[in-house]
């Protein structure tokens, strides 16, 4: 029998051994995955037909968070809590599908969601020296931002015309690189599976981030195109089994926003303001959604979702900040800055380049804290207020040569844009003016009076006379009317009597100074500062490290092992048993019931099939639905969380205790076979193996 | 439904509600139970033939650790790991009954235990006016401190010569109060079931001082009289349900010590010097102990207790020196300690007697760091050099008036001396041997070649060397030799050319002088001030505190709540679901798999049964074993751990997330019913009810 004292001993000598194999930094891009690493330590070649593969079954949601083709009809794997907002949209007063669950019996009882776009990359192209030689001869630098950008709306532009394909040009390492990136858009999907969310969020925001843990947390969606079911030429074929213990997963995904390559200065401002700042706001918004939710059962259902990403976001910011606290992780920090500037200033070639920068960065950071309020407090929140700006925007800035406009309304952009505008998808006046009455409030005490935006919004009203005369006749709720301003054009939208309308042609230019403004005395140094330091840490250390994340595709990897928790050691997977046992140690009591359809079957399941894993790969926010694969590129989980301790990782990455947590393979089978009985799925999945 | 929410905000509010029911400090003595606090609070007023059931129903295991009667032929519970070391000298290289566990199918298979002593705790005096009285004229402080031993020797003597029962004078508050405690002895204890180590102590040493947490540690033992079972008067009935959320528990035992009421500098002392130290010398006798045990199986058998015993130990000191080092307690203890010092100097009476108090204190502190290593170098370890020694002293002392002699060897003593000298049980000279030649190297090199114990003991030879000698020959293996030695006497004994008998004639000076320069430079200062301080505390004030814990009978309290623990919350209870989650989460991998029995139960069980549960009640190392009961004195469960916060309870009490975990009494008898067919038992303890 192998003892488990091993991997604590294990554990100790990582510092002093380099022959331990645990996981490994990295979400790295398709064009410079670490192959020789691979082979030397797992003993992993995949050759360039798999990487293909793994790429092309993979799915971006444009929302927010990743997904996978996991059948030969199109049939999509994510997580519970990544389908959730469109679940929300189609549900009702009398159907909350977030609560129940859904599952479609038939394939005509699949249902569309209102407004998801799924991308799949395509293909991907290094741009850095056409966008670097556009820019290189422009010395006034607010031109040459305006110019770098609009060097990227004519690639991307080129792209769409020539391909068809949704096109964006991506910043990498800071923009030490630029490639464009082609991604096949899917926006008919439609839900197939959820279950009820208790059993997707078992332990609600209590077990959040929380390890060991036993969620369900999947949603099965399905793409068509011309109204069939599309059938992907990549998809991955399931693993009953699952991961053994120790052994090597890849996950695929694209990991939002991480800033391990930010400086100092940079590190410091967000430990000082800005994420101090962003806990105060979530407590405000969580007290007023909160409050509202309490007025009763339907507003309670229309807030849920959004209760459940300030209570997310505030866990999750709070572990980050915590990261940020940590002497240990600020001291590395400073000794991997220290080293980085040494080398720069050794070497003549690299200071004359280089060696501004961080003074640079530091000027611009002095700006943000300066102007750090008004990016929370100078916007009127809300879906319908959105809409009316961009309509607005939208009829002022097409006419235009694509060149000239603003940021969002180049050509390419505005497949993505229209999908969003003109979503069917319902909305909640009442909420959203309930919450922006209280905002209105909290900006002007923050503000202070004399504020142009607050002027400008707010004057001497109250917040909630200003957001009862917005909402009382506005009819932004109507995708027809929408499309109508839309079409009218500049004319018919100047005329506009809605008041969400009138609101934004007011604001609009407040909002486009205050653009201007960060224009020209933040992203006209920072961006060329950024880029500089993204090709000085070339010079100096070569392309060793992985970009920063920037919400597109990569692939992170590591072994699923146990850590070490406090006490005691965690094991590497959770089993059924463990849900049937958190649930009755708490008598059955809220977040913590378990939910009507698992309620006695236990007797029926196996409960020593596991319902969650662990592993040691490279994950952050928009990672929440990845495909977790062996290295047969078979599916053996599915992403949906980290443990409290991989939050730091925004800023360092750690294999000691920070852990990616899955839903197991095996887990989902169970569930779909004996609990919901979703035969269709279970048929799809195992006909894809 | 209830919210567990509700708990969290119960527990931010603590800091500033009053009303909030939580638990309390205290291991409250039974002449003086917070009756008054009891009836506010939680509306329990035991009246006091109650309070005598409580406390004569319940045990103090001389060997350390606690115990209960529970039914009416004198059944009797108490933890596996306190009965432990009985069950592995009733064990041999042939049946490991730590690791297979007992089963005693009949009365007759029930096995006497080698050299168990209970006490039942009959009758409590307060001897404080005597004691006071008698050392009140005496001003040389070495006399005073000699006086006061002979004074207490000789109540204890007429104590026992009155009433044949063990007799001990206990100090509480420092020695602010003197008692006397009589007790019942019982040393016809038998072993009536254990189950095996695996079921026990399931997550070994990692899963120590952790929950949540799933083990069977209990054992029961049947006292006898006379050669029958013995009828105890009082004993505790069963509850089959146990505890409910939030119902209170009274928790009776014997808390070894706490150091709650030391002074800053004792405090300090601790931190720096005592606690580092003991951290060393327990990693030392790790290493030397597990080298042992490698060896071989019947090694590996011999040294399991002790490893358990150490890593317990190193596992125990590392959580309160985490206490001691941590600013928030250490803050506290200044804070109270500044006030305790201000409030005397402020009345000129007060002053006279009790300033000088704290600068004694950190005086004989100073002595205490001086002479720090010689309490952990100076000795000779192993059971067999103490047979040894305690002859050679026993033949020297006994003649001698009362009064007179060496601590330990007054007649009141003389009982539970012989039965621990007179043991059947088994010893280990390999083990001894091996780890004396450890020990003697190390003392050696910390102690200097010119430290006169250094020349005595080991001189210019090597441990080893000295150890081989030593073991060689001798027969302290053999009860009947001891025998022989002590009823020969002086003289037989001043002959004897045992080699460990030699030693320990040739050490005994050594070991004397230095008792005697403690008693002169420390105990004649230390005893008397801590006396005041006890007794300057009560005039401040009052008697609302509990004394330290003494290894005498407490009462201590606290509702089962569960309390949050890194990002989630704990539940008060936990089920024989989560034994199965656990053991198939590590793949059944040690020290997680399941005991043999187990295997396949879950079948059998029902699994939603509680198996173990937390409660707020104070405890500390000593009250292992004691009856969880509640408030209709229904045994609900067995105190067998404390959770890691609980450690810091050595120097501050604190509910909020300190907690005493137990077996919960539902889950002892699905266990004996189902996984151990014990229906003996069973039958017995359901016709207590």
């Amino acid at each position: 029998m192998k003892h488990i004292f091993c991997r604590i001993i294990f554990t100790l000598v990582l510092a002093i051994s380099p022959f331990v194999i645990l996981g490994d930094e990295g979400m790295w891009t398709f064009d410079n995955p670490p192959l020789k690493h691979w082979a030397e330590k797992y003993g992993f070649t995949p050759d360039q037909a798999m990487l293909d593969h793994l790429r092309l079954a993979s799915l971006r949601f444009n929302s927010g968070g990743s997904g996978s083709f996991i059948g030969k009809d199109g049939l999509v794997l994510t997580n519970h809590h990544v389908a959730r907002g469109q679940i929300q949209k189609l549900s009702s007063s009398d159907n909350d599908m977030v609560s129940n669950g859904f599952y479609a019996a038939s394939i005509e009882e699949e249902l569309p969601c209102p407004d998801l776009e799924l991308n799949q990359l395509i293909g991907m192209e290094n741009v850095t020296d056409r966008i670097q030689a556009a820019v290189a001869e422009i010395s006034d630098p607010t031109e040459a931002v305006k110019k770098r950008r609009a060097v990227i709306a004519a690639i991307e532009k080129e792209s769409l015309d020539a391909t068809g394909l949704r096109s964006n040009v991506v910043g990498l390492y800071g923009g030490g690189e630029y490639w464009l990136y082609r991604y096949r858009r899917f926006t008919d999907v439609r839900l197939v599976f959820a279950p009820d969310r208790q059993a997707a969020a078992f332990g609600g925001e209590l077990d959040n981030f929380t390890y060991p843990r036993f969620c369900l947390d999947v949603a099965f969606l399905r793409v068509y195109e011309n109204g069939k079911p599309y059938r992907p030429e990549h998809y991955f074929t399931w693993s009953e089994n699952g991961a053994e213990e120790d052994e090597l997963v890849l996950l695929i995904g694209n990991p939002g926003s991480t800033n391990r390559l930010h400086t100092l200065a940079q590190l410091e401002y967000q430990r000082d303001h800005l994420y101090p700042l962003r806990l105060k706001y979530y407590d405000l918004m969580l007290d007023w959604i909160n409050e509202y939710a309490a007025k009763g059962d339907e507003q309670a259902r229309q807030a849920s979702g959004m209760i459940h990403g300030y209570e997310n976001a505030k866990k999750a910011v709070t572990g980050e900040y915590g990261g940020l606290t940590n002497p240990t992780i600020m001291d590395k920090k400073v000794r991997e800055e220290a080293d980085f500037r040494n080398r720069v200033a050794d070497n003549r070639q690299l200071a004359e380049k280089y060696s501004a920068i961080w003074t640079d960065i530091a000027g611009v950071v002095e700006k943000e804290i300066a102007t750090l309020n008004d990016r929370y407090y100078k916007q009127i929140s809300g879906t319908l207020f959105n809409y009316a700006l961009t309509i607005v925007r939208y009829v002022e800035e097409t006419p235009k040569p694509d060149s000239d406009r603003y940021p969002g309304y180049h050509d390419s952009e505005l497949p993505s844009l229209e999908f969003r505008l003109f979503s069917p998808a319902p909305t909640y006046p009442e909420m959203e003016e309930f919450l922006l009455s209280r905002l209105l409030d909290k900006a002007k005490q923050a503000l202070g009076k004399k504020d142009p935006f607050i002027k400008a919004a707010v004057d001497r009203k109250s917040g909630a006379k200003v957001a009862q005369a917005l909402f009382k006749d506005t009819r932004m709720t109507d995708v027809e009317y929408r499309k109508e301003l839309v079409e009218g054009g500049q004319e018919i939208v100047a005329k506009s009597k809605d008041p969400m309308i009138v609101l934004a042609r007011k604001l609009d230019p407040l909002f486009r100074d205050m653009h201007e403004w960060r224009e020209e005395n933040i992203r006209s140094i920072l961006t060329p500062a950024l880029e500089k330091l993204g090709r000085a840490r070339f010079e100096v250390y070569g392309k060793s490290k992985n970009p920063d994340a920037t919400f597109t595709l990569r692939i992170s990897y590591g072994p699923a092992v146990s850590y070490t928790q406090g006490t005691t050691i965690e094991p590497y997977r959770t089993t059924l048993f463990g849900l049937y046992d958190r649930a009755a140690s708490f008598n059955n009591q809220l977040p913590f019931n378990l939910s009507p359809r698992w309620v006695g079957m236990d007797k029926k399941l196996d409960l020593s099939t596991p319902i969650n894993f662990v592993c040691t790969a490279d994950i952050i926010g928009g990672n929440s639905g990845s495909p977790m694969l062996n290295t047969r590129g078979e599916l053996v989980g599915v992403v949906f969380d980290g443990n409290i301790q991989q939050l730091p990782g925004r800023f360092v990455y750690s294999d000691e205790v920070a852990r990616a947590v899955g839903v197991h393979s095996a887990g989902i089978l169970e569930a779909l076979e004996k609990v919901y009985k979703a035969n269709r799925v279970l048929e799809e999945i195992k006909a894809s193996r």
